[in-house]
């Protein structure tokens, strides 16, 4: 049972999960090699470059897990405002769950990282901006211009991000399951904006100040 | 000049300084005696609790700081999106000028120290819910019902905390200053829909939307 390969995966999960807990300063090795189980000598067979590299390689595999959890849960909703529904509901059930511990698994390490630690800041980096590409793709392909969609990614991801320390930093999922809402409604508004868009002059009525707004988001990029 | 009035004082900035950019964890008392140039012995005499009574005292101090500072900076906006945009911007100026190392003082304790160390939590989550209280009331005082108020507030101290974050995370200030721009566009898109809410076949002038929200906003108060 207890091949190279496993104890590569052991060292890669366990430091991940303190990561994602407690952070990159707070974890030391001895306590992966603990927790893992894995027989310490493999160590620096397997991560020949320490800490940062056990950390980076715990990292890519944490942020693409969530990234393909979220991605599913996001393919099986109708629309943008349901998949953030979904989203941010599905983070908030798993941070409780885990008495708030389990947030974002990369944030921790980029605030305490970001300005010292170049490997991982580039890590983090990358693990956002693929986030940052899923959820652009996502809302283009949902029928928004493709500058909307850029600028509401942002927004999405930000606003998850906040939501997701605030909930920890309370004790209390509330702060994600209203950021949750508000992006729900946001993102509903901006759709039907866009729908409205084609046709400025179909209606007199209440197409119209959104459809001018529409046009006036689209002039200003 | 070196009175204790002065030890204890550089101790806090110190602290407060060092958590901002590297965390919890990573902040030794040996260094924070180091660069505060204050005398070590008198360190236990100001805060014979250690290093967690230091760093609370510090996140307390430089929270409040941040938040006078932002307020003074939304009093002198004309409404909420104008606001927003200029707090993101100073914001995004000051991570740039700190080679993005100055981001929000409490997030990265927070995220370290959330589930551990539970005076910090309590500081932290202090932090939030008075700049929570600060926006809430901001955005009531605009005109908004006081659950949008609420529930408004949630959303642009989540994504303004997201932000800065993602900028420190690319070591670029873009996600803040985009955040900005997508917080305006929904605080205006809310102050309008507020001010048409009361009386919707009222008129189709332009006028009539500001003249509502300035009615309402001295109604509530």
């Amino acid at each position: 049972m207890k091949s190279p390969i496993d104890s590569r995966a052991r060292f890669v999960e366990t430091t991940a999960a303190l990561l994602r807990r407690q952070g990159y300063h707070a974890t030391g090795l001895a306590q992966v090699v603990e927790e893992s189980g894995a027989p310490k000598g493999s160590l620096y067979f397997h991560f020949p470059g320490g800490k940062e590299e056990l950390a980076k390689a715990a990292l890519e595999r944490s942020s693409q897990e969530l990234q393909a959890k979220l991605a599913a849960i996001a393919a099986g909703a109708k629309g943008p405002a349901a998949a953030v529904r979904a989203v941010t509901s599905a983070l908030a059930d798993e941070l409780e769950a885990s008495r708030f511990q389990d947030g974002c698994p990369v944030a921790t390490v980029a605030l305490e990282a970001a300005a010292q630690v170049p490997v991982l800041q580039a890590v983090c980096s990358a693990a956002y901006a693929r986030w940052q590409a899923l959820l652009e793709g996502y809302l283009a392909h949902s029928g928004m211009p493709a500058a909307r969609a850029r600028s509401l990614a942002t927004l999405v991801l930000a606003a998850v991000e906040g939501a997701l320390l605030l909930s920890r930093a309370h004790a209390d999922a509330t702060p994600l399951r209203t950021v949750g809402h508000e992006l729900a409604r946001a993102l509903e508004a901006q759709v039907s904006e866009a729908a409205a868009a084609p046709s400025p002059a179909a209606s007199p009525s209440r197409a119209r100040p959104s459809a001018a707004k529409a046009r006036r988001g689209r002039a200003r990029r």
